[in-house]
């Protein structure tokens, strides 16, 4: 049986991963998609502490650092959670497997938005850009993923119309830059008719995040689906870190420290 | 006026210098001594997701990312703050300065022990390890800290006699390295007599931290000195990040975390 199963890979994760593992607990983690979660969708990250550069780049070194901690890394995809006696009993892909604690770190997933058009909508610039090189598109969103996101296209494509619903709530120097662009045409407090849209190639959509929690109990939940927790235990042997959990601040930075401290929360409950 | 200054250069402060700066915040951080506070003093930190290297190589990077966000790094000695109207009033080398806010993250220093020995008595490995090529020493203290620090000075003295008045509290992964390392003896439940000490050529103590916060006023601090805040903040434009803050967990990671969240408090407190 396993010490501890950790779902997810993304920052906190990962960083659950390197100290649970540092901690000799026996560590295994269980990622759906791709190694890396979120990250892998951040073409270039400057906020982060200690690292700058694209988001895959951060999520490979993280990855690296977990296996050199002895932490085992597979894809898997958890589709239930149950407690059974002294351990808990995951679902993954189907089969059943135990481990005596579980971390929850499956972050979030992009908030979609339904748009009356025949224009293709995408929620990720650095999966789908290369569709869009020297063509015309629009991008929703006014906060700092929209605005990156937005500067990340702006090379690539040959004009954006940017909406954002409100005003933009971005980092004064993100919004420096995608003024001094030159291709990017900003619409605050608006968004785009039918007509707008379908005059354009593409639409990306960046309105935020929603927690990736339908695999677990609704009363480890709060009312919009965030785990939530108590020194980072969502229930006996169940605990969450980063995006997911309830209260957290949604930043790369804060997600690792989240993992951190959840492995270490988790690293005590084992010893007892 | 200052919008923010930034007390300390550890990974907390120089995080709340990245995000402050960022925001559009005008930002100066104040050291007293060596830019990156305690993390110049490790010889390799394996633990702090997404680098791994000596202490003062992520303190490097640490810098040269506030530095491009926009923050001034500057050297001086916070002896005094207290709050006046609408701004903070801040006593640096004796000279005056204001700021709309300030966040403290002056981290902390070693627990000294008072030993009965003619032997000199160090508190770095990093800083006094080559004094010591190819001597005997001893090492006090059990915790993960102890531990890293007589596996980084194995590898240059003679031999080292480790004494922790408990039994050893290190992580398991690290426990194995000193036991495989050849040249350190470990006494567990055990305190150096005078005699012992004597007879070697040097001592290192690394018994744990206490909260550099003599210049504060007492009314914030609890009863270990450290500091007490709700949502970062300790009283209106004071706020506090990292190892110095009650509560927090004393890790580089949760640190540079704690940084950030108390610079988007403060930005949030600045918009008011």
């Amino acid at each position: 049986m396993l010490d501890l199963a950790i779902i997810g890979s993304g920052p906190a994760a990962l960083t659950a991963a390197i100290y649970a593992a540092r901690a000799g607990v026996k560590t295994e983690v269980f990622e759906k998609a791709k190694i890396g979660g979120a990250l892998t969708e951040i073409d270039r990250i400057e906020n982060y502490p200690g690292f700058v550069g694209a988001g895959s780049g951060l999520a490979e070194n993280l990855k690296k650092q977990a296996e050199l901690a002895g932490a085992k890394i597979s894809y898997g995809t958890c589709e239930k959670i149950t407690t059974a006696d002294a351990s808990v009993e995951l679902m993954i892909d189907g089969e059943l497997t135990n481990a005596r604690a579980v971390i929850v770190a499956t972050g979030s997933e992009p908030k979609t938005l339904e748009l009356d058009t025949t224009t293709p909508i995408s929620y990720c610039a650095v999966c789908d850009a290369p569709l869009y090189k020297g063509k015309n598109i629009a991008v929703i969103g006014g906060g700092n993923s929209a605005v990156q996101e937005a500067l990340y296209l702006s090379e690539i494509v040959n004009h954006i119309v940017l909406y954002s619903h409100s005003g933009l709530k971005a980092d004064a120097v993100l919004i420096d830059k995608i003024k001094a662009a030159g291709n990017i045409e900003i619409h605050e407090n608006a968004m785009p008719t039918k007509a707008e849209l379908d005059a354009l190639d593409g639409v990306f959509v960046f309105i935020g995040k929603r927690p990736a929690t339908t695999f677990l109990p609704a009363d480890l939940l709060d009312d919009k689906g965030y785990i939530v927790t108590s020194d980072f235990a969502a229930a006996p042997g169940i605990f969450a870190a980063g995006d997911v959990r309830s209260g957290s601040t949604k930043q790369a930075i804060t997600a690792a420290a989240d993992g951190a401290a959840a492995a270490l929360a988790a690293v005590e409950y084992l010893k007892r």
